[in-house]
């Protein structure tokens, strides 16, 4: 099979190893003439994989026309804002049977749209030839060839099935899915609850306190899932709880990082500073919490996180907030949505 | 509330404290004189909480009747495998009204029983009169007061939110739940799991490979608890993914550090005295996976466990195993119990 990775950074690289080393011949697409050129020529990427030697069979170009000629499948590991500018172009040279596969998360901010129906839109086809893949998939580590798992997701099984055989290697574990709303909900969420767990851990807490935000973080996720018309099974899957987990433990997270200096007690502007930027979480959780409304869903944790970034709350009003919330039945609020949090 | 603590350990201090800080009177029961005169007199448990300063509405005492005498409520928190033959003396000073609440894990391995199954029989009550109380509580945290959440789960909802209401606090949120018998076997499996998430990181896997063992191990529990009729929404709340993350990723949990050991290459022999003693799961794994057959039910990673443990597969192989089996749906195969794994 024949694969185009359109983006060369720390992602769309591991992945295009992925896919090389399950026998695909792949095609790696970036704008960087160095990137191309270092891959072609040492197999590295040296900017976004150092140390990682890259298989033969991938091989670098700046060229989309070239990249995507023949190509089976279009991956796409851009960043999420600008990735309908970049994917409209291309529309002309993307194959007739050719299958995208999106590997970015988050929400188009100017539309509110998943980045599914992006790619759908921008290269003009039907949602039942694109895929979405999501879990517990830190790149360096699967760069590292450490086993993991991980969801592919597509409204047609077929479409599921083909990009799951695809990416299947011996480290590399895809298990199908049709619930691509939730899948990418789960995705696009994770990050605020991730800043609450920075901020709990800047804090000082440790272990109970970190599963406790994780877990009803989760369920919170489900409720307005189910809203959605969600499938709850997805939830506690890899795409839900598996990189929820993956994102709140691992120091690389931007999310996770800007939250601990919260909770350590900076400013929100002094914390971008020292984080090294901006993260997700901190301009998506108003759009969440505004969905959440909008369909009645209660999520306490996602309030008190716009709270601290964008109305002064501080964190330790925070947790207590959060524990002194009358007394509850625990569930995700499946037969009772709005009401149990 | 008058409260009677059964076991003055970590955990049955611990939650000593809580139930104290919530309001209520508190006798701490344990068979240690030196115990009871420490925390009369100087407030503090040293040999299992040293420096935390205990309130002062505890009393400890040696004699059990003196306890349970008057007591509304009275806490179970001794070893599991003792239940039995330390409460069937004590049924005669139970007060006709009180409710019993269970603070252990894991199966009574002559009989095969849950623990609260167990303290009924012993103490002779309705089911009705008995609840369980389980989540990511590790001890030393709640001593300090960090907050957490944690399930209060009676087939009597009026029990459940006696408990409930007996134990919350500032920095302890309990939650309501019906399910016994799924809340219960988390307690007892998450031990297998913790064994096989040790194995990972003994052998240098990071936050994707330990993410996908929870999230996958969390998908098998589910399957056998749905086989043995508990409510799916117990498996991803407090005392399912939360107990399991926490006891994950706590350094002090037995079965996890026994299970690095074994990643890192230790004989399980080795690996039983390097760990200080052997852990929960090495002698329930077996009792898991034979309850899982009897069901028709996979658990491959239980598989995986008992094939390290008791034979003789080598922990190299078994990620190898995990990852090899065939192409699947995600799920935990609520549809379709016994072939989605």
């Amino acid at each position: 099979m024949i694969a185009a990775v359109l983006g060369s950074g720390a992602w769309g690289t591991t992945f295009a190893q992925v896919l090389a080393d399950a026998g695909c011949s792949v095609r790696l697409w970036g704008r960087s003439v160095e990137t191309a050129e270092q891959v072609n020529t040492d197999h590295v990427n040296g900017r976004y994989l150092p140390g990682v030697v890259l298989p033969e069979t991938i091989t670098a170009t700046t060229d989309a026309a070239q990249a995507l000629a023949g190509a089976d499948l279009v991956v796409i590991a851009i960043p999420s804002q600008s990735a309908r500018a970049t994917l409209e172009p291309l529309r002309a040279f993307l194959p007739a049977h050719a299958v995208a596969v999106s590997l970015m998360k988050g929400v188009e901010l100017s539309t509110d749209q998943r980045m599914s129906q992006v790619v759908a839109e921008a290269l003009d086809i039907d949602a039942r030839r694109v895929a979405v893949v999501s879990g517990p998939n830190l790149a360096g580590e699967i760069a590292q060839r450490q086993p993991t798992a991980t969801v592919v997701s597509s409204t047609d099984p077929a479409t599921a099935a083909l990009v799951a055989k695809a990416c299947s290697s011996g480290y590399f574990r895809p298990y199908t899915n049709a619930d691509v709303v939730g899948v990418e909900l789960c995705g696009a969420v994770k990050n605020v609850i991730a800043l609450a767990v920075g901020m709990a851990q800047g804090r000082g807490f440790g272990y109970n306190t970190t599963a406790t935000v994780i877990t009803r973080g989760l369920a919170e996720i489900t409720r307005l899932g189910l809203a959605l018309g969600a499938d709850s099974e997805t939830f506690p899957g890899l795409a839900g709880m598996g990189d929820l987990m993956a994102t709140c433990a691992s120091p690389s997270s931007r999310n996770h990082t800007l939250g601990r200096h919260l909770g350590q007690g900076m400013a929100l502007e002094d914390a971008i500073v020292a984080t090294g930027g901006t993260a997700e979480g901190v301009k998506s959780c108003r759009s969440v919490l505004e969905l959440a409304r909008s369909v009645g869903v209660e999520m306490p944790i996602t309030e008190a996180v716009v709270g601290v970034l964008h109305a002064g709350l501080p964190v330790e009003d925070m947790a207590r907030g959060l524990l002194a919330r009358p007394q509850r039945a625990e569930g995700t609020g499946r037969s009772d949505v709005g009401h149990v949090a």
